[in-house]
């Protein structure tokens, strides 16, 4: 269960790491989209493993493939089924993991759930489940720069105790692409670079934290209660692999103000209502008002690490498990495509639930 | 739209903070659980205005009413319909609001999506929305408790810059109703409740972060893609009215570790998978693990403050709001039971969802 | 469960037949719509029992209360809370059903599943619980009239073997309501008030067929696959209480011709698109055609009888009820406005599905 | 939208006729259940065209494939995708399509909605949509006889004015599949053979009725007021291509008799609670009651036959439409199989509900 997201662009992602291949299905999609496989594989691209030397080295492709949805390069309105094939099989790279489970991963929490694990690869637990995220947030994406000048800009923000500095309001994908860490501040990329290159040469990790802004979503969308557009996305980053936090605006930070340092100031500027601090994050009350929506997603560093771990095997026995093989030093680059993808998808079907409702006006 | 939640077990909360009273439908509550208005009054009260001098002065009583789903006593399998009626009219306190946004607040936002919004008070986005969770929430930490020995205990955990020292693993209700503040540190507690009475008669607000543990949830509750645990109780926590940020486990502050320092080892003990450190928080995969499920939710500071602000008025012309009336100088007293109750609500969906899919073993 | 309907415009009922009272939340409603109490209360009356000697005597006056998701006579955009009161109480009446299962009613079926039931009357199987769909269903009706000019009128068709003629494309309310049985043929409806009328006396009851158009739907509405516009229709019929059947265009009848005759030939007609004939009933592949929707719906016999009957008791003897009191020898006439608000829902929620997803052209 | 069915054993179908392929994600499949592809073709089989000289001749295998969801023959409790390759392209088969709409086909409604549609063949219209639904209609049926011993047999009850006599106690799918019209009364089968026989060299075509029956189910599946089990069955069965109508237990015909020809007795059996007669069809108040559930649907004749018929242009212009190449006489053969995936697919999603909400007893 609960392998579908969203209400009205609505995606399922299938298929575990090792298997057949992965993919998704996005119901809901608008008709008469330009649409065919480049605009999805670049994205793919972003989010491929063995792109640089400081990601997971997994070498595949990700070359994908759309089997339904589309008509002479346009959408229909029906369900778009994308998929992937997998190709890194390596059984051997796997075989211990068939006995052990992995500290800090889902092995054990599958076996107590389902009695039962594809052993070969972290099954649905794995990143690679993200292609069909990735997939879909590429048209949600599409649809939001070409309807409603939506534009989403994600970024590592902190490795470690390196945090970058970065302006919401003027960040762009290209700032994000000129280093292979995604750090738009070029100083502090390069020392997250070198000590993303000195963990993974000890065989060991780090997390930090990716932030995320979208500039262009007008004044109304979201709902007021359940689904407040900061709860949609609080949910849609947490059901990352490997997040542990989110914060929208002032966030955790805003706790050391008082409400009147925190509060937003409202000017009428050209006839339009905006705000002269955006502490809020540019929601209030569940619904944008119209400023920058900017939010912040901690990432745990990642669990697969080159040294002997304490662990339990199959028969619940104390047992040692020693990494070997490959491992992600950092989960974080990669992790920026992702975030760019959950926000597209809570973004339209926000703006979808907004026109149902009001009529778009 | 959006006023939802739960997938089986789900409620729907309706009623602004002016008009006839606001409420909750829970349907799929199993039948034959013992259940009368007194289950929920006594989480009405930790939740009402007027409680402690710390919290904002609304005089409300909150009476609780059942109007069906139950008979003789105990639940139906019915919807259960729960509501409290309004009595805090004062429209006098509100006649500015008719015209002016206040700042921070959802008014602007309001008109923004609906064109119209009930001015006498904040409509479904006041903190009175929350009574129908609260009241809903008292009968998922009842079954819960009854049937899964499941214990869930929120607290006050930091305000401004006091951080109380609080062990998730021992922490009890009666340790956090011990003061007005709910923060189970006594020492913290008192420094806590000086810090918001001095604002509040500075006639400004405070925020901070409330803190909360379930202890008993077994391994095996959650789903490993989009309805995370820890996704799903994200969401739930930023639905909150004034709540800003989420993380679970190590959270924000893993980010230090390394995967090494970060990675909980596995050990066998009494025939159990255990975990000798929990940076995890309880849940692994989006699936618990059967350590204590710990989490913190970050509160702004509130919005109302007796101070004058910038803003604009209904015709988006630039203005000035003064505060006046009375107003809540620190949210999280009354955020404490809100906190426990959107928990058990997801921990009861998923604990049935379980059972669905996986017969409960 | 399952006591909600609608995806976009989505109501959730509540209420036993005895307890405090009947209703419903409706969430998703568009704002700014003029809406009181009278706009709902006069479907009410239609649905109402004790309106005429041919329907069930229950004395209730069914005045309904608007709680919320309205100011100063608009709709907010907020969850509308609409209930009624019950008043009718008279225990005595049903004492006898405290220890034994009435035949063909859902008695015993609570039990099998819930283990206890509200013996006091027919708990949610009541036709009762459908004062809440008839009030959601009033809103539906008034947006779909005013914003959409789609006319949705009901009627009896068939009561036992009186068989009535009606002109889908010219029949209105107005002919519906000349006579208590809501037959607009003058002169089958008098011997169906003849027939009702004699049913009564003798202590039995009637089934028949309650027809339904909705005119002025536009080409566009509806789904190609599960939930198509009369898979939806389906269902919402097949939910009323005592419905036993639904069909739509040629229906069963149609059974009877062949491809050739069956099929409607299309032609342009001042640019429009129609058929000359309409044996698909406005709809093709799920989606409306922009012909005139029109349906049948089977409702049985009512259960209550006011004959002896072989039963069992709540310990599974066998034995025999005495039918007492009062009964509803036909539900044919209170079922019509019941149909209309279940069309009016499934209509409304479409229309706002086609927004969203195609832009509402 | 609209392209899920289901809760909680949750399907989406997705494919056009004409494109990739068709096929369907699972979720919510129980874990642990042995499955492989040879669980799943036969169903498949039994729904493919050219399986006679009475059905339509498309010349596909329909083999399919598992993608994922499964581990070394067993399933893991995440999503399984099953699909089937396009193969038969044919583009000048549909030329004409391209520009001319096929009455009483979804061609003008799909234009109609989404302003786009794939013109080679009929898209998500057509009948190959419903190989994702029988697919996973398989998973259902195994799960529903290993785990709970229902059986569930659907047949061809009636082919133009050629009806049947059916025993629903009795019935087995050995009977059914003894002729290629799948009629268990054998002198009625031949007939209805020859009338389709005939018919398809008339170039026309026939419709009729598919019975269905669903035994051992126990008292308790289902719920009380919109999701009946009765409305499940009746959106699942009128969502099928070329359904008109639904009915239960005595349907339309049980409007001919009075309330007290028409109750069930009840009577204990056995200590079990029986019904003597079941007019009912097995449900009451939308829960079954544990005798048989039995239903049947209506087929109007295929809207695609080999004569000249009136309809317009893509250009809303007058014309005519030669009917060419191949066609389908008669769905009901093929329809047999698609009825019971959809029961089965409504009973499963019951039967986990159930459990979940009431644990199963």
């Amino acid at each position: 269960m609960g392998n579908t997201f969203g209400q009205l662009f609505r995606i399922t992602t299938w298929g575990e790491s090792h298997g057949g291949g992965v993919g998704v299905v996005v119901d809901g999609c608008p008709p008469n989209i330009a649409l065919d496989e480049s605009d999805i594989q670049p994205e793919l691209n972003r989010r491929r493993p063995g792109q640089s030397r400081i990601v997971t080295p997994r070498n595949e492709k990700d070359q994908v493939q759309i089997l339904s949805g589309t008509f002479e390069g346009k959408t229909l309105g029906s369900p778009i089924l994308m998929w992937v094939q997998n190709q890194d099989a390596r059984p051997e790279a796997y075989s211990e993991m068939a006995t052990k489970f992995r500290p800090s991963h889902a092995d054990y929490t599958y076996i107590a759930k389902y009695g039962i694990r594809n052993w070969k690869g972290g099954g649905r637990s794995s990143a690679r489940e993200t292609i069909g995220r990735v997939a879909a947030g590429a048209i949600a994406k599409k649809i939001l720069r070409e309807q409603f000048q939506v534009e989403i800009v994600a970024y590592v923000l902190q490795v470690k105790d390196l945090v970058a500095s970065v302006n919401v309001e003027k960040v762009t994908q290209k700032h994000v692409e000129r280093n292979i860490v995604r750090c738009p501040d070029p100083d502090i990329a390069n020392q997250m670079i070198e000590l993303i290159d000195n963990t993974r040469k000890a065989g060991d990790s780090v997390g930090g934290v990716v932030g995320c802004v979208a500039r262009g979503v007008p004044a109304g969308w979201g709902s007021p209660v359940f689904d407040r557009l900061e709860a949609d996305l609080a949910k849609a980053m947490i059901s990352l692999p490997a997040s542990k936090g989110f914060d929208i605006g002032s966030g955790f930070n805003g706790i050391h103000l008082t409400g009147q340092e925190h509060n937003d100031p409202i000017r009428s500027r050209r006839g339009k209502v905006r705000t002269t601090s955006n502490r809020s994050g540019g929601v209030q009350g569940g619904i944008s008002n119209g400023e920058a929506l900017y939010f912040r997603v901690a990432f745990k560093p990642t669990a697969t690490i080159m040294h002997p771990q304490k662990t339990v095997d199959a028969d619940f026995k104390n047992t040692t498990l020693k990494g070997r093989g490959r491992h992600d030093p950092c989960v974080l680059p990669r992790a920026v495509p992702m975030v760019e993808a959950m926000t597209a998808l809570v973004l339209i079907d926000h703006a979808m639930r907004h026109l149902a409702q009001c009529g778009g006006h």
